[in-house]
């Protein structure tokens, strides 16, 4: 099942999908336009924790020129204003030179989680969504990325539109992916080409820190990557999970 | 005044301070031995983002072989589960070499702030606190700390005891620190000796992304870290602020 969490008449509802359109839980059906969305995060919004890879994709490494790491290059996001819901606006901050989107799987963590093993890292998953995590290149410096000020910025990773239930995705390191800037596509990859794999990512993580429910594991993207302006459409898509719009404004 | 979140008779309860003792909101007096301390934030517990300084000490950068950092060196911790109280034990991860303890002033944020300018820094803090930000060296590779695996233990942050309000704080800048291993003093400075003073950081931070009420700030620390072990006893004090306790554990 998909699920959503949208605000309808003022108030913050749960939602589900129906033939591509979101489903009230007082039956009524509207169209993705006709509502406000919000991350589809429950019960845990915002989430507890962020987790989020660097260049976990050789090709994105190579355009970066850098070299494909070793380990994982893992970061922690500020946790209850970077991120934003489907079909609204990011800013692009004043005076800086190359803002671009990253597609990425979103993974949600459904239970607690200490020392897992790999093989059983998918019992502690809740589901997968779609994430636009907007960098803000001119203050990635080198390889370790202090990436403060290059990922923590209000409103600037969208993720949605549904958490989709991990029953529902049957193989997630094998999901096609793809970026369209106003309609052209700039980005494209496949969960297959990560370097550390998911249950990876779970084994990891789980191993020097307690992972609960509601904590999100962004886990990278794939090259394609091009500088985004005010006004831009910016369409970030994952094969059977959605695709999450997002527009470009101006600073303030 | 001194406030603090304890636990009494099974229940959560704020309390204030009282001659070194504490003073619940029924009237009772207790020693501080007689409840459990949790970290001291009121309204917001855990915090929403906590925010670190790497080598924000010249001294402390100098004894990690590091260069002064040009501009703040700082990251984002992981918000939850790292947090600790007063007199608690901290577990020592299996297998590692270096494991030291970093005396911080805790700066709580008590308004929303976006785009703030130092001179009108102070404004937006409720009040200080003592953090002692253990940190895993083995992991510390260079001068941009990829520092996942460094700073984001569970309970590896004990904060405490006390919450102490700005107004009774006259100058955050010039507070004696020190830290006694089993009642050795093993580390000492004074937060004079800060790179980026706390106003500088709130403008900083502030400048880029909205600092909210209950995010922390820990803003580093001087030289004199050693390696703690199981049953050390490792006290962090700041003037006028408090001394906060806690017991190096071995690992599970």
């Amino acid at each position: 099942m998909k699920h959503a969490r949208v605000i309808v008449d003022g108030q913050v509802q749960r939602a589900t999908e129906r033939d591509g359109q979101v489903l009230l839980p007082d039956g009524r059906l509207l169209a993705p336009e006709a509502v406000q969305w919000l991350p589809p995060l429950e019960p845990v919004a915002p989430p507890r924790t962020i987790f989020a890879l660097g260049l976990n994709y050789a090709d994105h490494a190579k355009e970066l020129e850098f070299k494909a790491p070793e380990e994982p290059l893992a970061f922690i996001k500020g946790s209850d204003r970077v991120l934003n819901g489907h079909r609204r606006t990011t800013r692009r901050p004043a005076g800086v030179n190359f803002m671009h989107y990253e597609c990425e799987l979103a993974v949600v963590i459904g239970r607690t989680a200490r020392r897992v093993r790999r093989g059983d890292a998918y019992d502690f998953i809740a589901g997968y969504s779609v994430a636009n995590d907007y960098a803000i290149r001119d203050y990635l410096e080198n390889w370790y990325r202090p990436n403060l000020r290059v990922k923590n910025r209000d409103g600037a990773t969208p993720l949605g539109p549904w958490l989709v239930d991990r029953g529902d995705v049957p193989d997630p390191m094998a999901l096609a992916l793809r970026t369209t800037v106003n309609g052209k596509v700039t980005q494209s990859g496949n969960t297959k080409d990560m370097i550390f794999d998911v249950p990876f990512l779970v084994e990891y993580f789980s191993g020097f820190m307690t992972l609960r429910p509601g904590d999100l594991i962004l886990t990278g993207t794939p090259d394609g990557v091009v500088d985004c302006r005010p006004g831009d459409v910016v369409v970030t898509e994952i094969e059977g999970l959605g695709a999450l719009m997002n527009t470009i404004e101006g600073s303030e």
